[in-house]
């Protein structure tokens, strides 16, 4: 099975890498560092991507950026990087994606835990995760030619504890590969429109 | 209490504006039809109507546009058409809104049925819906000055039944009274960051 990752060069990409690379072919696309250069944010570029890649049997993206910052403190325009990039840059994958997903095969995008356990500066990111998952959702019900899409919500990374412990204080940090199995699960699985969780 | 509803002129607005007409100053907008004209998407429009009206108590939304289409058909402008009213219109009143709502007041926003229970054509909706639920869950949490959001999410309406029925097989309908209610609760009761559901 061909296997394309958006956001392979990320702490979960990576961890997807290692999960999947005995099982699958593997193209790895991200912003810079990667085989396939991609900006998610461009829907010329995702086009071009999926010119280049041609069919495939899986799309994953790990990949998807958001301001952080107190309600106060965020514009409108703070507020459409999630927007453009977390929310629009994934459901624009599928929309543009889909012709080149094999009968069968499968999308598997991310969200997070912060739409459903909150903290502080973290409200333009968790607009972006539940509207990630409801796309996901909704969209399961109706995919052509058997193609399955689930998201996969973690949360905080134990590789990012460092960098992000203090926004998250009391949350239970999970190992990147915990988020990779849900992944796998989602990609070599049967099952559709969930959101699988790693809290 | 002073309340602004954005939508007073819609199947919902209006069932609010009888529900809370007893209890609020009404001022009423709309796109149209409405002593405030305003149009959503656009954060210029909403900066004056704000700058018009004034302090506030309760900001009520009953408005946001979607395309409905299959995934197949949805491309990234159509889907943009949700993105830019039903998501961002709302979250755009919130960021823009907070200083002109008064200490303890309360933003209600409205999402929908179809982010938790999808049909076909609805993605794009659902998407909108999901942003806009775990935004308000989200910033729940750090509004100021000790005020309170919460959404609403309403099933289809007896009121739309002959219009939209045939895209709604099987579900069913409440009256906007109902859905009106939800709001009451939301502007007159004491919680946050409440989904409350009129299913």
């Amino acid at each position: 099975m061909k296997l394309l990752i958006v956001g392979a060069n990320g702490t979960i990409g990576k961890a997807v890498v290692e999960e999947m690379k005995d099982t699958a072919e593997i193209i790895q696309a991200s912003r810079s560092n990667s085989t396939i250069q991609v900006d998610i944010t461009s829907t010329a570029s995702i086009q071009h991507m999926f010119e280049e890649v041609g069919e495939i049997d899986a799309l994953v993206c790990t990949a998807g950026a958001a301001h952080f910052g107190t309600v106060e403190e965020l514009t409108p325009e703070l507020n459409r990087i999630a927007v453009e990039s977390k929310l629009l840059g994934q459901v624009n994958l599928v929309l543009l994606g889909l012709p080149y997903i094999r009968d069968k095969g499968s999308i598997t995008l991310i969200t997070g835990i912060l739409m459903d356990d909150p903290i502080v500066k973290g409200a333009s990111s968790a607009m972006a995760n539940g509207g990630v998952r409801a796309f996901v959702t909704s969209s399961a019900i109706e995919l052509p030619r058997g193609i399955r899409i689930n998201s996969v919500s973690p949360n905080m990374l134990e590789e990012s504890k460092e960098k992000y412990g203090p926004f998250f204080e009391g949350y239970e940090p999970v190992p990147a590969q915990r988020v990779a199995l849900a992944f796998r699960k989602s990609i070599l699985g049967a099952q559709t429109g969930q959101s699988y969780t790693a809290y």
